[in-house]
This record gives structure tokens, C-alpha cells and sequence, in this order.
């Protein structure tokens, strides 16, 4: 699992370019490092890039809640980091992570599971839990 | 190449989120259809979807220029869409692709070409054309 000293996030920092999202954010592209399935797409501000570079683990930031928030924190579906890449214009992120359990909180292993088919959304992607059991009911 | 119906697209546009990010876009992950590797990420408005779906060549919009682009329109590095494919919130689209030439404007083949270690930026993506040679100085 890749960390980063703060000395490496705060020149990482200096180089993404967090104008082009409003509110401050970057997209994050999350794919799986062994198979390069594309698991989730998610925006990541300042704080949520340095906690995932200190930590190893990646954090986003959900603009409907308005926080920070650690990927798996509730279902134990945590994403550890093997690589940190930018694209061309430094405005775009790319993870490639060791997913824990399934990346959707739908219950798939990825996010991206519905193939547009025939004027429909068909089911590519593989059902791997049940999100009642795993978010629990308050 | 994946080309869809006008029936087929009004659904799919009916289907999608543009609300999410500023100006009605939805942010597209490009993605090799053979390797899985990332090629870029870019977004798109109605009208760049409705194209892409249409002609089966994968059409963005650039909120730099504010403009309709199609992807390899100059270089000749064109996408040919071989799978439309949603996230769990249709708020982001994966286009699957056969990559003519390369994704990258800057002569790489993705834009996914630097890695950041050891508090460096370090290329490793592979350079596969010179960007002077193909986009032509006015």
C-alpha cells in the first residue's frame, strides 16, 4: 500500500490543478491495478488527496453530503492505493487500487455495470453483495 | 463501430444526469476496448452524446473553447465507440473504444502517462508521435 511523506503530497498539491471542477475538485478515475476494470469515478478536493496520499487508502469528496469521506469506511470496502497517475493537463486523477469487497455501493463490483443495449440499460457487471446487509438500517 | 437509432439516443439522453457538473456536462472515461487501459477523460454535453451515439466516433465538449469537438478531427486519431456503458448514478460514461493513433494531444498513447513518485511526476506512458508533426503550425 503506497503512502507518501508530506513534504511529497505538498509538492503533488502544488501541481494538480483543482480550477477546472467547481467547488474546488479534481475527478478521480479509480481502476482495479491487476485487471484495469474501471471501478468508480469520484471528485476529490485538496484534503481528500492528501488524506489518500498520507494514508494509502482513497478518499473523496461527496459534493451531495458536503465531506470528506473514506472509500469502504462503512462496509469495509476500502480501496488500498498501488499507484497515483495524472493525465496531461494535471486536472484529472487516476488511482489504481487493490479494491477490498465490491466498489458500488449498489452491491456490483464496479460502479460502471449497465452496457447501453438496444435503447436499454442491461446488467454487465456482477452483483456481488447485498447493500442491506452491508448498510445497515438505522 | 457502435452506431444507435434516434430513438435509441433520445432514451439513453433521457436516462442521463447532466446536472452535476457546471454548464450540463457529463464527465467520459475513454478506455481501450482490447487492453482496458485508461485513455482519457473528458466531458460532454447533450449534443456531444447524441453525436457520438450517432456517427459511432466518440465526440466531446471542450469548456476551454466552448465547442463541440470530435475527438481526432485534426490528427486523424479518432474513437471508434465499441461499448456505451453508465455508472450506477448515470452521471458518468465509459466509452469503450478502438483508439486510431493515440489519445494523447501531447503524442502519448493515453494522457495517462505520468506516475508520481518519489515526488516527481516520472513518464510512463510511451510517446508514439511528435504533436508538431501532426497538428500542423497555422
Amino acid at each position: 500500500m503506497k503512502q507518501f511523506s508530506k513534504e511529497e503530497i505538498d509538492k503533488f498539491i502544488e501541481i494538480l490543478d483543482f480550477s477546472k471542477i467547481e467547488g474546488d475538485l479534481i475527478p478521480v478515475i479509480t481502476q482495479d491495478f491487476q485487471t484495469n476494470e474501471i471501478l468508480m469515478l469520484a471528485f476529490a478536493n485538496e484534503e481528500a488527496v492528501r488524506r489518500s496520499l498520507e494514508t494509502g487508502y482513497a478518499h473523496y469528496y461527496s459534493r451531495s453530503r458536503g465531506e470528506l469521506w473514506k472509500k469502504g469506511e462503512i462496509s469495509g470496502h476500502v480501496q488500498e492505493i498501488q499507484q497515483v497517475i495524472t493525465d496531461c493537463d494535471t486536472d484529472t486523477l487516476l488511482f489504481k487500487v487493490k479494491q477490498i469487497g465490491a466498489a458500488c455501493h449498489k452491491g456490483f463490483d464496479t460502479c460502471f455495470y449497465n452496457e447501453f443495449v438496444n435503447g436499454e440499460l442491461k446488467r454487465i457487471g456482477k452483483k456481488v453483495f447485498n447493500p442491506d446487509d452491508v448498510y445497515k438500517k438505522k
